[in-house]
């Protein structure tokens, strides 16, 4: 495991040890307090672990032992640290779980498979002792992919979690491949190809603390999709554990030889195999990262541009485009904050230019284009965006405002923590869609949040706000990221989100938006599996998975089942 | 229905009219018998229809009185046309029993519906009175896809010909997208999209003679794939008509909502459902299209090239390379034969060039690059891929070959008809395998064919040619597609065939190839799908079948199935 997890924060985002510039920062906290309608923000610390006491283990003693003889003492573990860190992934409603010490619920013990021979070990026990296992890589799930889910059934539940199995085995320099064991996180992954001159190039936003099997098993998109693709572009093919045995998927550029089953795999987050090896398709490492940014007179002419770009087959490697109010919301918080983030340079930007005179309203929306690749082709793919970025009215920004994104580009999840100390809820949704559509679909679930989170903020006045990018591009769509903040009901605080996140999600499905263009499913979205997958194809989802993994041995709840109760 | 098959050969390829240069030109057969071993080659024409008595329509008057209810008299047909018409596909093995009038088990029937409404009474006409049902597109399938499999049910069959299904509903030039009834042929697609400035691209050799609804079912792809994309890139979704009732796909550009289920109808070859509309992503016609050739040294240097300019992510929208065998034959054939096409081209300039004094030895390969695309992005691919030619030794042939080439590109079926009357067979095997293997999977599968050609000729020093190209490259590896022409043994002729099959399609699968880069599965490879997806993935397709046709209905023997006896 390259990440010793004690130096991670079991309760919130990323490292232990990060600082906050937001914590302090009174002029933040009174911007936000104003902004959002409330008179002030109540501090709201969550639980200390030492705080917390968990049920025993209900794990039998024969289970244990038949556990710990086929792995170790060492790598069968159920310590409170151990199964309060695996209890729950890192979306807001697992925040609110974790800081209040919610949960009972926690995996009775997690192990650590080091082989794929151990797998299968594990993999028998479960069956004869009558337990479930969760598959887990990184934890950082923000759809509940994967918490317990206990449902009727009392039996036990393993985590195994799959962090040791963290190798690159080989790289086929010819065919561009490599591969490459499900639990290794994203740095070790892009350190080793670098070596060689090869990047898989997958960087989402949780690549510090994610796995390349838990992009694989929840179909990511990094943020340089447009470029290097979603998992189901750059996959290969697996080796999967399952219950009838080892699955080792086709692993051929194309072919006509039936559907494509690796497909099934991208998706179907651990429940029905352990992915215990991959192959994956690699770029040659860019010689030129390009970044920068666009100011663009609304969302419409920014679209337009992105789209333009995409569909004559401009080589981007990203282009994102923030709305007017995630524009204004990196500008104010600037003004109120010490940070040297994108945001000061923005600010700094906006201030300069004379806007007005060039024809800009005060809905200026701020478009970044990020381009990689050889000298030849990022010269092409320049020159050809910005073309297409003036002809849309653009105002060119040039790279500082691109080089300070790209450098913070992980950093924002490290916000919401502070926010949660003071009273605030954080989420976020995301969805895609056609391009004839984009407009309609983020005008109506912004319409849908700005309502919710009005109506279920506490006192008079209060409110939340909405800020939206598209960040992923294709020829015929794009996919649309929504952030709000609103201020908690602390008395009701899973039924205030609850009530936001079923609202958004129904205006999604019935709007011709995907419940989620690359967060997954686990069980916050389930219940809208049926609206987008259409009965047959829940029905065709099941027999899939009542055919792999009969005993409903792995990762229960998940996907195509409904929610646990909340 | 676009087409009248009357104007079509039943028994052969494409028109019934189509005048060949090879028929009476003695030349060709007196090189072709030389090249082969061979004294002479015997005339062995093809059985005339008027010959040809089947069976009396095994359809129950209920049954028929049924169909005729639900569509009209004009619809339901079964004369000896429509049934032999329908009794099999193209290729090599359909062509022996059609030319020796061994279609017994034609359908008993044939229905063409208009609307989905009338697929949906079909289904259940076919379910109330035990009917099979064969979705039938042009019927251009090379691996038995559309063939009556009888096995041990008595069941009458009915051959579901969509092609009344084939109009194009909308195009939305916002998202790029079309929606299209399955039925439509080629060039009726294509000149409906030019209409409003778009291309879908996809142009299999069989263009002129295959449905959109085939093209998805099988998961094929067309000669410019390298840009427009296999049929998995290029479909968003369709309708599915199944006997659990309609099933509209997921549409959307990108998702993370599971696994994407549209790639479950991509390659189900019509054992799941009958796709009643498709979208399907559309490109702007190409302002440029521009083909030239290059001749490489050898096959090798030619290979790397190709994976050069694919792993430089020039854009191409074609890659093809003839191995030295391939181009020698392009030569030879045109040195016996008036045809003003490629090949004589190629043959002036193969004897014009100075070749030794370039340090080209005797096994030169032709390599043709097909560029699409806007002015900008063709001058950029056109400088990019040239540059990589010539790093490789290349001998720039220009643009002549290029558009000879592409000018004939749908007609090299043609040739096939006379060589059979002529005592010749032949037949086409095709593959992918990742850049490492190419060359290994290139040398057995050549020497299976040489050796199994040989050892089934009849007559001592009896010998078959085979020629290779490569002609759909990809990231990580690329297709081969293998010709092959040999002297029938007229007294054995299934058995000789088979045994070739046997043999190299047992050596494309146990050496890194996939059964199928782009015919398909069928009958034909039905026995390799096993070694290519494993037990649980098979596993996983007959759960699959048996969710979505649990009686069994849909194109029985097909695709998971062994094949029928020959």
């Amino acid at each position: 495991m390259s990440i010793d997890r004690t130096d991670m924060k079991w309760n919130g985002w990323g490292w232990a040890n990060h600082k906050s510039d937001l914590a302090g920062n009174d002029a933040v906290w009174s911007w936000m307090a104003s902004t959002l309608g409330v008179d002030e923000l109540a501090t709201t610390p969550a639980k200390s672990l030492d705080d917390i006491t968990l049920p025993p283990s209900r794990l039998s003693e024969t289970a244990l032992s038949k556990l710990t003889q086929a792995l170790d003492d060492a790598r069968v573990k159920s310590d409170t640290f151990e199964r309060a860190f695996h209890a729950r992934g890192k979306s807001y409603r697992d925040l609110l779980d974790l800081r209040a010490g919610s949960i009972d619920d926690a995996p009775d013990a997690i192990v650590y498979p080091e082989t794929e021979a151990e797998v299968f070990d594990i993999l028998k026990i479960a069956d004869e002792e009558a337990l479930t296992l969760i598959p887990y890589g990184g934890g950082s799930s923000v759809v509940g992919g994967i918490n317990p889910v206990r449902g009727e059934s009392a039996k036990p539940i393993i985590t195994l979690d799959t962090t040791r199995m963290n190798r690159v085995l080989s790289i086929d320099p010819i065919a561009m491949t490599a591969v490459v064991q499900p639990g290794i996180y994203g740095p070790d992954l892009e350190e080793q190809l670098l070596e060689q001159g090869f990047t898989l190039g997958h960087y989402p936003q949780s690549f510090e603390f994610s796995t390349l099997g838990g992009w694989i098993a929840h179909r990511g998109a990094g943020q340089q999709s447009t470029r290097y693709g979603k998992a189901e572009k750059w996959l290969v093919s697996v080796k999967l554990a399952t219950e009838n045995g080892l699955w080792t998927t086709e692993a051929f550029p194309a072919s006509a030889a039936g559907p494509n089953l690796n497909q099934m795999i991208l998706g179907s987050e651990g429940t029905l195999g352990i992915i215990t090896e991959a192959t994956i398709k690699l770029h040659h490492t860019p010689e030129v990262k390009d970044y920068r940014a666009y100011l663009m007179k609304d969302f419409t002419s920014g679209a337009k541009a992105m789209r333009e770009m995409c569909q004559a087959e401009v080589p981007l490697a990203m282009a994102r485009l923030s709305d007017a109010d995630e524009t204004r919301f990196f500008q104010a918080f600037a003004a109120s904050s010490a940070s040297k983030s994108i945001a000061g340079k923005l600010k700094s930007i906006l201030q300069k230019s004379a806007l007005k005179s060039r024809g800009f309203s005060n809905q200026p929306c701020l478009l970044m284009i990020g381009i990689e690749g050889d000298t030849e082709t990022t010269d092409y793919g320049r020159k050809a965006s910005a073309a297409i970025a003036k002809k849309n009215g653009a105002l060119a920004l040039g790279r500082k405002p691109g080089d300070a994104w790209y450098h913070g580009r992980f950093n924002s999840p490290y916000s919401r923590d502070p926010m949660m100390d003071r009273s605030l809820g954080v989420d976020t949704l995301e969805t895609s869609t056609n391009w004839s559509n984009i407009e309609h679909l983020y005008t109506v679930v912004c319409e849908s949040l700005a309502t919710t989170t009005r109506q279920g903020a506490p006192g008079t006045g209060a409110r939340g706000i909405v800020m939206t990018h598209i960040s992923h591009v294709y020829p015929d769509g794009a996919s649309l990221y929504f952030t709000f903040v609103f201020p908690r009901d602390l008395e009701n605080e899973v039924e205030q989100w609850l009530k936001i996140k079923t609202a958004a999600s129904n205006v999604i499905v019935t709007n011709g938006g995907t419940i989620s263009h690359h967060h997954g499913i686990g069980t916050d979205h389930a219940p809208w599996m049926e609206a987008e997958k259409g009965p047959i194809g829940l029905s065709l989802l099941a027999a899939v998975k009542n055919d792999l993994d009969p005993k409903g041995i792995l990762n229960p709840g998940k996907l195509i089942s409904t929610p646990k109760e909340n």
